[in-house]
């Protein structure tokens, strides 16, 4: 009997780890999508609680680190089960770290007027919104552990960097036309980086479930995000 | 004999550990270096150095992982060790990851041509120095696992900020004075970012350095680096 009252509170913890990393997903996605609402909307209010908000992803970091010490310490677990509990810090770093993005992404609604064009806010969204689904679908295959769905996450990487490096020359070009654009369209630029980032995050947490499952780390040159480092507008080219 | 021998493999173990990192963090140390003189120079050659090294730290972040994981299942390590071995993993992914900003700052030198106004150079210059001397000193605590001496994080921590703030004042300046400026002001600004993002891995090192010590968490709510999303240049005041 002890053996096995043992063994399902040893279950229990592992999952545990589980269901408070999907519950911090959950916190951080709707901190983004309320953030880029905030955004869109100039809604300082909205902002100001996506800011408070974060502190919620911090403590459930804490609590993943300090329980999952914890279990290692006390289970000493072994192969899959250890895998199970350092995939777990990582992916709950990640998830914390895309708060901070949707808390900065808020911070900025103080410094965009919204008076910029709407197709510049529609680009925001659509970006937050395809960053937001490859979250969502990683924390999912997170949930179920299925691993051999996992090839969606380059894909949409893809995407997601097309969107941004689009979404950054539009800004420049606004920026172009009227020096009164160039204060809040940067701004604007750091939210879509920030947006993009999200992917990158979502792709981590991809890599270290695959991880997880097969005990492998996925191959290591996948493209990393950002394209727009040689994005350079007519007129300002770069001397060789 | 035989314990004698175990302990002293183990021993052998963690140090590997604590030397793999110290080996990581000063090839980052001198990417960045490298990354910020490409900029400065103009030097295309130099920053594609910098992109190729990259992968060293990819890859030294692997090792870690591995043999930290392997190290936990044989040992079963209690307390300190395993604070040690987590805190480890915690690093290397800090120290990783400040590569990867360098690599970022020398892929955007093919779109800066140097023409910008020196003052914006040597102001980038000395935020790196500012970023790398705290980053050098929080990897000396690692070291001497001193961490009585880890105050001086913070305090840096806020001159990094000021610096970066006051610069990216001045690039939104120059990006009002002549469109030409946008584009390579732009990648200029995001090299900043870049750099001030350095200064908050060194901080997250010095958290784990100290609860790898103490067994505590430093206090929760260090301000976090980037205080320009408050900044807006007159003339460009936003709409309530």
């Amino acid at each position: 009997m002890q053996s096995v009252h043992t063994v399902s509170a040893y279950d229990e913890e592992l999952k545990f780890l589980s269901k408070r990393i999907a519950a911090m997903g959950g916190h951080a996605e709707r901190m983004v999508e309320q953030a880029v609402a905030a955004l869109v909307n100039v809604d300082h209010g909205l902002a100001q609680k996506v800011i408070q908000d974060d502190i919620v992803l911090d403590e459930g970091q804490r609590e993943i680190d300090d329980k999952a010490i914890i279990i290692i310490a006390r289970r000493q677990p072994m192969a899959t089960d250890l895998r199970e509990i350092v995939g777990a810090i990582r992916i709950s770093a990640d998830i914390e770290r895309v708060g901070d993005l949707g808390k900065n992404v808020a911070k900025r609604v103080a410094s965009v007027d919204g008076r910029q064009p709407n197709s510049l806010f529609r680009g925001i969204e659509a970006l937050a919104d395809l960053a937001l689904t490859q979250l969502k679908e990683v924390l999912d295959v997170y949930a179920s552990r299925s691993v051999e769905r996992i090839g969606f996450v380059r894909d949409r990487d893809d995407q997601i960097d097309a969107m941004y490096t689009s979404l950054f020359r539009e800004l420049l070009t606004y920026m172009m036309e009227d020096p009164r654009n160039i204060t809040p369209c940067t701004h604007l630029l750091f939210c879509a980086k920030n947006i993009e980032r999200i992917g990158d995050h979502a792709t981590n947490i991809a890599e270290t479930i695959y991880y997880i499952v097969t005990g492998d780390q996925m191959p290591a040159d996948r493209p990393k995000g950002d394209k727009t480092d040689k994005v350079v507008l007519p007129g300002t080219v770069p001397a060789k």
